[in-house]
């Protein structure tokens, strides 16, 4: 048995996220499909973490176990002539028996963009989320390295967060940092694992301090254990794309 | 009466085209809907020219007529709301009563985009033709400059083109470029005006002349008036894009 790992693009727009769902569209049921089709039977395929509806990626990884002896570079190709073109496989390559895309991850780094003038272009408009409204940008910066380091990020988990990690919300974030770029506002994130709407729920409560309705003391409080109530609203999923997952060996 | 000159932009991957047609999704469809809910009544839009379905737009010039004394910021405001997304009016101005976006038009630009690499990113895939395959790319950039100055270009007209202006095929190429930037191949030409499907084909020659099969004798050929059958076939409409369109006061 051959053990593989892929990283996978895709333009999360069309699709109901990336976990299998019965009757509908979704990343991982488009690679199983395609994965199956060369193994000529059914073939589990584990990604790094989920995305939402609408979510998009740079560099997803993924892996699974075929017998099909095909060499590597003809599994690419083959598996982007069967997938939509919403999703293309970048890179394959074998890997251990062990490897596990969630289990082994170490790190993983997300990006949310939010145009910031009034009119968005409409090549832009899938990949990004529409707030023209004023903000103090140089508040959210700040605000945003705030929540470097371990914290309980209870707050920034979605209601129905099923922790698979034994419960505990403690993550812990080696970079948090927002910048302007053109018309568009970069918010990234490097962490070692995230929660369901966790970065869509911090880029809320960044919106909030540059509303000016959040300052550090109140931000600092949501990151405390016991916090009751939950953090800034989720943004919109089109502004959000996981852009690389990290492994130990690399 | 006030006549209103407008530039638009669009990602063309959802609609029917530019023209109205009834019971499909077109740009100007969707123009006249906006002005004529702010109207009060129905209003025609008149483009500076047809782009066929899934073609782009940076900058379609249009113009309607109102009576409505509405202030401009706030029209161009009130269009975008009532617009979908994949459609944004980019700017606003009133014109005087003659000016007619096909009529006045003086030159247009369009730019072609194809995508060179094995792998044409998720985000890239409605705004480019993918075309992985072995191209000179310098022969191509030669005979694209063959197309400059004006010629007969009845072998790029769709068999369909009905000819507004008298039948005359005739058309005057001012400019004519291919240039690689990064893994995209880009062809931009600006010219008096252009028939059905025009530049597609001429991104067909230039595909034909790269891939060797084409020398410029055989070229120029196709531009001289009488040449029986048609130039190379017109390539997909996700990579073309109408980049402006120029009138004489500017």
């Amino acid at each position: 048995m051959r053990r593989i790992r892929i990283e996978v693009a895709y333009d999360g727009t069309e699709f109901h996220g990336w976990q299998v769902q019965p009757g509908l569209n979704t990343i991982q049921g488009e690679l199983e499909k395609a994965v199956s089709e060369i193994e000529g039977r059914a073939v589990n395929v584990a990604g790094s973490g989920r995305t939402d509806a609408g979510v998009h990626a740079l560099a997803q990884v993924a892996a699974f176990s075929i017998e099909n002896p095909i060499p590597l570079a003809n599994l690419r190709r083959a598996l982007n002539r069967l997938l939509p073109r919403a999703i293309r496989v970048m890179r394959v390559e074998e890997t251990g028996a062990a490897f596990h895309p969630r289990y082994s991850a170490r790190a993983k780094t997300y990006e949310y963009r939010v145009w910031r003038t009034e009119i968005c272009p409409p090549m832009r408009r899938l990949y990004v989320c529409y707030f023209p409204y004023p903000l103090d940008e140089k508040r959210m910066a700040e605000s945003a390295a705030v929540f470097q380091g371990e914290h309980d990020f209870s707050a920034f988990a979605a209601a129905d967060e099923k922790d698979e990690a034994g419960g505990s919300k403690v993550r812990t974030v080696f970079d948090s940092t927002l910048w302007r770029e053109g018309d568009e506002l970069i918010y990234r994130v490097r962490g070692s694992g995230f929660l369901k709407h966790m970065v869509r729920m911090m880029m809320g409560t960044l919106i909030e301090a540059g509303k000016g309705n959040l300052g550090r003391e109140e931000l600092l409080r949501r990151l405390e254990p016991g916090f009751q109530g939950k953090a800034g609203p989720a943004m919109p999923a089109s502004g959000l794309c996981l852009i690389s997952v990290e492994y130990e060996r690399e």
